[in-house]
């Protein structure tokens, strides 16, 4: 950046790299590399697969390209790591550098190639928008979430401990127990589980009964307190900010009238 | 319409078009419809058949007429076309149009018959206003839909590449892979495809814990997303107008307070 | 109620019929009477049996006796049928008189009793306000019911016109359509259903699909419905109010404040 | 307490007992004792079980000298018990003392261990607070509750009067068959159930239709119900508050404004 050349050449990256055909173009490659992970997935003539190669080769190339100039965009490099979709970009671009070739890693190099789907999110703004509205969301969950936690896990553990020898596959240690309560929160063949334990315990329906009843009544509590905190922090807090502007102006306006009877009163002092 | 009588007939036609008497009758007429396609789901005897598809011929006729008539009775033609339900009536009846003879074509000409139902929808105004109010809630599900249909894709991709050798019907290709999420997100017999892949890869409930949260935790947010809309669209709105009525109120009323205060300040001055 | 006496036997019965003890009483009565109906569904020794017929008898009876005393409780008999709870507690009443012997009617007649069940609604007044607010619930649903029949009367035709002779039991007519596809509203095993179509015709996921996804929309919009009904019925309505009160509060006490200031300002003009 | 050294380790306990690492660690030990509980749920080792054994001893003892410490750092010994949390503690305390040795007993003294999970609860302020705020969500469904019971009796019972001889397993008594129909809530397999009953009732769909509606929109009603009463509680309660508090000061402002022009009037008459 020492001489005006270097100077123009990099305003000019610039100006490439915020334009809206440059997006579009980015966002149409990005499509591309979707489709070409998705036809990976059907069976294709010798030749095709080969040219899907070649164009994957070519997109990752171009990925590269892309973030590296993006990169050289920015006046100071350090900034560029400040911005956690930049970091996002990155590491899905550089993760999608490993070659499809070694057996072993051939399929973790093709879930790479299909994680570039999400650059759709990153370079869309209303999508990165969304995304950053969701993760808002989530430390409201926090506790709720931990008592969650703590229901699953008494009850996988009360579960292992009762059922274990009754269904090995369904309750032999806490963390299966634990994915069979998620099954039975989702009513998924609950019953099917229940009718098995009921023939050795024939109470146990009540551990199945309040299992469910617990879950479902912290969930709804959980999706209550989620519609509450975005009402409160969207529709409400506009409304709530236009109501304190409306009462400070009528304060002050009141203010200025009492100003202008202090006013006549003291004009009145004044003529005696 | 050149004629005084041609004027005289077209004011009829209008008259009878939009009276009480002529909207029950085709309502009627639509659910008489409905009926015969609903009856001829069921075993019938070759008479009552035979009077069903005379029915039906003069029902399609009459629907032709009356859109023939209802298109008449507009001033300017082509704003006949400007009315989208008008449109979504001229594509039914002209749906309707093509025979029941042709044996392949049998199917798809029966189901066009069907579609007559949705005719109901276009004369209930109550009906053609709630459906105009579904559509508007459709924008602003947009990103959230594109959002999830990019899940969708990538945890399709990665199922297709991981699972497509254990079961080539649930993962054969990407857009069986999306079926099949598809059904694990309505926990449709869910945990059978996951101890399906769990006997290859023992940490594959990841995959579908993942996949379970990030899908309810996404639609979730869309739920709330949609209550919100609607409910600042309709309540908020009114009242919101209502808050700022009252404080337009309150302002003028203070203000012209503000005025007789002054016309006494200057009643002194002037006394002075 | 010519004489005194009669007079004050008629007092005597309203007061006893409004008393908290008697309605205690009655409760605990409906309560014994739901007990005997759920007794009678475990095999017992025929002397309990016999024994509860007994006491059914004689909670029959005593059901009679409190209706009719209750209705002649009330002055003008008319207004006893003004009272749709009166109504209804009479139907059950009369309805639980069919004797359990006939063996073509006992279950006829033992359901009738079930319903005894259902005065319990009718007598503590807490229910009796829940109910009447979820009935007040029900023509807000009118329309999207009539508009979610229609969904399923379509897709129930074609269901049955396409896929009758794939399995006769699930889409033989449209009455077994719609309730196939009432099921497949509830998730259940509908990938069952959807499966055996595809096999035929490899793209009916699509209907499925759409049907899915159409119910599901409207159901979601319903429910936002409901709660903005509710919401603005209740919560909103009440605040509203308040805010409307406070508003005239103001605009009240700014109007006496003009009218000092206009006294004020007349007292100057008399000065003059 | 009557000496002054007695005063001060007095006080020290009660330091140590309110200190930020003490609380820390007691979290901690519950964690440890939560993870023991589910590693014995896996097949270990018998040096390790041993160990395990020997660490749940000691958990169990400090436990015990944590809520004896706990006990007399309180002033007045009676307000120990006033506070429901004390009263939680003690008794999950009281229940881990239960001896792991009776082959009878161990299953029960190994679920006491397992709820020792639940002092996580207690400890953690937040989740204490929460677990209070679902706790006062739980009155407001009372009603609900009764009636959705009602509803099952009913249901129940007319089930095991017409069913159980079609289904010992699924309608036998009244008690199975309100399981049965929870099982139908949660459209667990419910068409099952159904298409078995209308192979001799074909018109018993309408049982299981008329059920799942009426429960499900109970259940919407009741979600509804909660939704509207914690936001009334919340968000509302603190914005109406707010309103009142504005409202307050324009009333107050005003007044003072009237006492100014009063004043004025006043200064008026005097001049005369």
């Amino acid at each position: 950046m020492t001489t005006a050349r270097s100077q123009t050449w990099f305003d000019t990256l610039k100006r490439i790299e915020q334009s809206v055909w440059f997006q579009s173009f980015i966002i149409t490659i990005i499509i591309i590399a979707a489709l070409t992970v998705g036809a990976k997935t059907y069976p294709l003539p010798y030749s095709v697969e080969l040219g899907i190669n070649y164009l994957d080769t070519l997109i990752t190339v171009f990925f590269l390209v892309e973030i590296v100039l993006r990169f050289a965009a920015y006046d100071r490099k350090a900034d560029f790591f400040k911005d956690p979709w930049n970091i996002f970009d990155t590491v899905i671009v550089i993760g999608s550098l490993i070659p499809i070739s070694n057996t072993d890693m051939v399929l973790v190099a093709r879930l790479l190639r299909v994680l570039r789907v999400l650059r759709l999110v990153s370079i869309i703004p209303d999508l990165r928008m969304l995304i950053n509205a969701l993760l808002k969301a989530i430390p409201k969950m926090g506790y709720i979430g931990l008592l969650m936690f703590i229901i699953f896990y008494i009850f996988g553990a009360a579960g292992a401990i009762f059922f274990s020898h009754i269904n090995q596959d369904l309750w032999g240690d806490i963390a299966i127990s634990m994915l069979t309560l998620f099954r039975i929160a989702t009513f998924e063949d609950w019953t099917d589980v229940m009718y098995e334990t009921m023939e050795v315990y024939p109470l146990s329906w009540i551990f199945y009964i309040v299992f469910i009843f617990l879950t479902a009544f912290v969930f709804l509590n959980m999706m209550v307190g989620v519609v509450l905190e975005v009402m409160s922090r969207e529709t409400m807090a506009e409304e709530h900010q236009n109501q304190e502007d409306h009462h400070q102006a009528l304060v002050d306006q009141i203010s200025q009238l009492q100003q202008q009877v202090q006013a006549l009163s003291d004009k009145l002092d004044r003529k005696e």
